[in-house]
């Protein structure tokens, strides 16, 4: 029998992803998808790449409904909304992946701070198992709620936690320099996505300012034990998906770029998506996949790291259904190896 | 002195356009720019490429003052929006380059059958010049008003016009398939042109039902003498600029490719802009130019026409300087030999 | 027991196509790999989005070799060098897809004046079967040697062949308006695929003289069972893959663009990857999978075909393995879901 | 009269964008051209975008003949073969603006350990004008031979000079991330730079080991005054042109980032192509222009400086004219401006 799978906010990129991915996963299916704007229609409808291939309703948001036919949700609603959902929905006795933010940070306090809203569900915080399997493999087994990862702390976390927890790297002087596909931004209608602004053209935004930076330093710092200080720069790229994180840090002791690649070998060996590797990674080798990719170069004595992931795959939804594999005893890689 | 002129619609990608060309333009300065949406702002706000280079700020549209301020005033409104105002203009003694299709078919029939609206302007159909130098220049120097071309139209009765005139191909058999970036989609917010629904993609819109259709025929009608039968297939292509038109003709009697190249250089042999070429042209090679390429290729029994333009130059605001270029006395190039 | 797959020529892109598809392939994997230049390499070496994933030594061809350990090879050799070691490789008992054009005509004069060379194994052209499931299946079940289509012709014979077939449209009066990804034209060096070269470009090439124009007339007429006079103009567009096939056909009696739809549905009801529909298809909607999407259009006496494919998947490698599928006995979806 | 103008080495992108911009430039004329491998062609068959706006034939080189007819010399020769031909026309009399590295940088030890070359010609090396006019004009102005910068170097010696001369920030602490777009890479035929190979994908490359992070520090050094240390990453970006350069720098003493905008609009008051902006650029606010925008921000004890150029105009051949202005006596934004 397939896990029963429904999708919440089923008109945006990393709905559609779900929706790609599990198209050909042998061992789920959707039954379920939601959206308020689009009620009425079908997900083929809203994504017609889905045309021919599946034929599923959208209906209105009902949690007990949904609760009902669901044995597990993927929530892609904002953050606020989603924690409002995600506590009906848990309380209803399904489970729950929320891609907001939502539950991913370890106190209240830096959450209100960076999202400025009043969490909806405050006694979650800081006690919802951070989805990165690659570390927390056990909790999601038997979590009812799980906070998917944001795409750049993916690309942030996976290099530097084990290399923090190692002392391999200095914790107070790193710098972050993400670059993203444009597809990180979301679906909604606004000038600044458009096509003719982003298309040949790169930028920078939210330096310093932006609501990953939190969540990578907090995330290094229950992973790696130690509290770093980290400095995020994101930019927009002109491709639709991929982010590449630029990461400059500063050896402690005498660790070399060998040193931190034979760090990561060990540390990832059982993990089936994490693959270190000796050439500088593209977002292309990565492109669609859950694969991630790192590598490590030194330089004017720095070190560089260089990882690689899609954001809307191991950054997003590929990374939601590696969950969802985790939490209902499948291989993590149960249709995630395309 | 400086020719002065005025933007009125001033925050889209024609507008910048414009502006971007008067920059270097050694007989013309931009005076006043109008834009309901960013009144208060300066031009180089609303389109950052201009920082440091222009001051113009952005008012509100009052017809009586930008006309005593201003020589030309180039109009980058919507259609019936943009009638209504250049009535106004031209009636307060200024003069007006209409980048709307409001004026550029030959009766309000027509006008009204493809755009739904009822003209604000009726009696100016049919007695408004078409800004197309290589036939009206005679015409445009003494307008108070001209209709600036559609891009496509540009693309299509440049090539198509004179072989008609002259019964080199057949007038009822005319296919065709023309091939846009995606900055004629204009600067709004819609999902339709978000940078990841169109990245990486092509495809095809409005199939014979596309309001530059009728304006094709009517034109090369007018200038070639002979009403044809035309069938128009646009696609979006994921670039920022250019128009490739495609256009399946059959010759009459025994014309072969080599004699449209032909007649084309004797046509265009004194229009600066109109460049026959022996290879295939692409897009890029007339990127961001006021420039026009254009091939035949015998086919199978019909010819093969290729040209191609940049849609934001002489599709649209290339073509509004060298319109007012005429309309002011000055040599058509001026300023736009970049 | 899984099947044993080689994979010929190993350098290009639709060999990374076919190792990206097989990753997730339940009953395939790839136990050989081959490349004059690549030797001594691993497959991840020259493609890295396999790092971590696939690790298959670069040998150098022998045919012996290579089929012993082989139940199927994929041939992503040239035209002309494919044939000669197919030839080989049938001979030592594997069977074969061919991505080259070697064996889809239907005779030797055909194949010698369009490709130049002499035929290095004559007497299979015309015997071998055309690699679309759609029409051919039975044959290709027990086929030893399968002509895999030409990605052009993919997305050209499916929506024509059952229409010339009813004798809903003139077979005469067919014009051909395609759009490619630059995959297609390969992974070699050269300045005309160069990025600068490309991007933000569109033009045609190879007007009514592209080798994939006999091949769509071949096949619509031997499926069809009437011959057809088609006009082909390809078109290079700036993206790495999809087909987007614009066919312009006159109706015969009165049919219309509903009429061509129903004829697809019935014809195509059991065909997994074919998919009619209502929208106006863009290559997006088919990025990346097996899938075929196609709609019709009235306009102007005429009926508008789009047909939408993406060129490495449905236009190469999703073929074959469709194909290798079909020769193996297994559902023809198996691992082309995603 | 007009300045003669010649292009050695006139295949590449750097001296298509030279013929772009001359095209309209009042003072300037194109009169000679060559290349080895295209010898006997015309520069618009090379560069079709030329097609029908430049006559000039391809010659083989001969530094006597092109000295003769030429004021000026743009040698957009590679390394090495750059110099010694730049010494011949030098000698012949004409003056030269070199786009190789071959006269960058302050000493030969320097040139040759990051080169690898013997230098042709090193009596000029420290004692050739680097060809930045908002530092070097007087020098230029009498120069027989002036070393035009390169792309990343602009992006990054702009901002961070005038800071180090001031002691505005810490000499011993500078992280350049630059990103740009394909054209830097040239127009030979390579797979890397295939449109395929870095289309939708960001890299990084030369991680420490980039050439032209010797020539930053040089020339940072030459004009801040004092040595610095400094770490460069380039990535190569999915854009035909553009740099942009995110630096992180170590405020000295209470300096914020509005100080440093203010030294920069004090030091570049008279300089018209830098621009100092309050918003985050983007390469494409610099597209195609002459400009450069720069903007600084604080963030996490730190401040990231973020510049952009376009690296084929104020990167290589606007910059080139901007020289060329500066040595006969024009304004510095002649021909410049659009």
């Amino acid at each position: 029998m397939k896990i029963k799978v429904g999708i919440i906010g089923a008109t945006g990129y990393t709905a559609l992803e779900v929706a790609r991915l599990l198209q050909s996963h042998p061992n789920a299916e959707i039954v379920a998808a939601t959206s308020r704007a689009e009620d009425g229609k079908s997900l083929a409808e809203i994504h017609p790449s889905l045309a021919g291939r599946l034929d599923v309703p959208i209906e209105m948001l009902d949690a007990q409904r949904i609760a009902k036919k669901c044995d597990v949700v993927m929530s892609c609603l904002p953050h606020g909304a989603s924690a409002e959902t995600c506590k009906q929905l848990v309380e209803q006795g399904t489970r729950v992946v929320d891609f907001s933010a939502d539950f991913r940070l370890s106190n209240r306090e830096l959450y209100e701070k960076w999202y400025g809203v009043t969490h909806p569900w405050p006694e979650r915080i800081g006690k919802t198992v951070y989805g990165l399997p690659e570390f927390y493999a056990d909790a999601i087994r038997d979590a009812d709620l799980v906070a998917n990862p944001g795409c750049y702390p993916t690309s942030v976390i996976l290099p530097l936690a084990p290399l923090i927890a190692d002392g391999l790297i200095e914790a107070d002087d790193i710098i972050v320099d993400s670059k993203s596909g444009v597809s990180g931004a979301g679906r909604s209608a606004k000038v600044a996505t458009l096509y003719c602004e982003v298309n040949e053209s790169i930028a920078a935004y939210g330096v310093g300012a932006h609501r990953h930076q939190p969540e990578m330093a907090d995330l290094v710092h229950r992973i790696g034990g130690k509290a770093i200080s980290l400095l995020f720069t994101p930019h927009l790229t002109p491709m639709d998906r991929g982010i590449l994180s630029t990461i400059y840090v500063r050896p402690s002791a005498k660790a070399t770029a060998a040193d931190l690649l034979k760090r990561w070998e060990s540390q990832y060996a059982d993990c089936p998506f994490v693959t270190p590797v000796p050439h500088l990674p593209s977002t292309k080798h990565v492109a669609g996949t859950n694969y991630v990719q790192m590598t490590a170069r030194d330089a004017g004595g720095r070190i560089v790291l260089v990882c690689a992931i899609d954001n809307l795959a191991k950054g997003a939804s590929g990374a939601a259904i590696q969950n969802m594999n985790v939490m209902f005893g499948l291989d993590q890689t149960t249709g995630l190896l395309q």
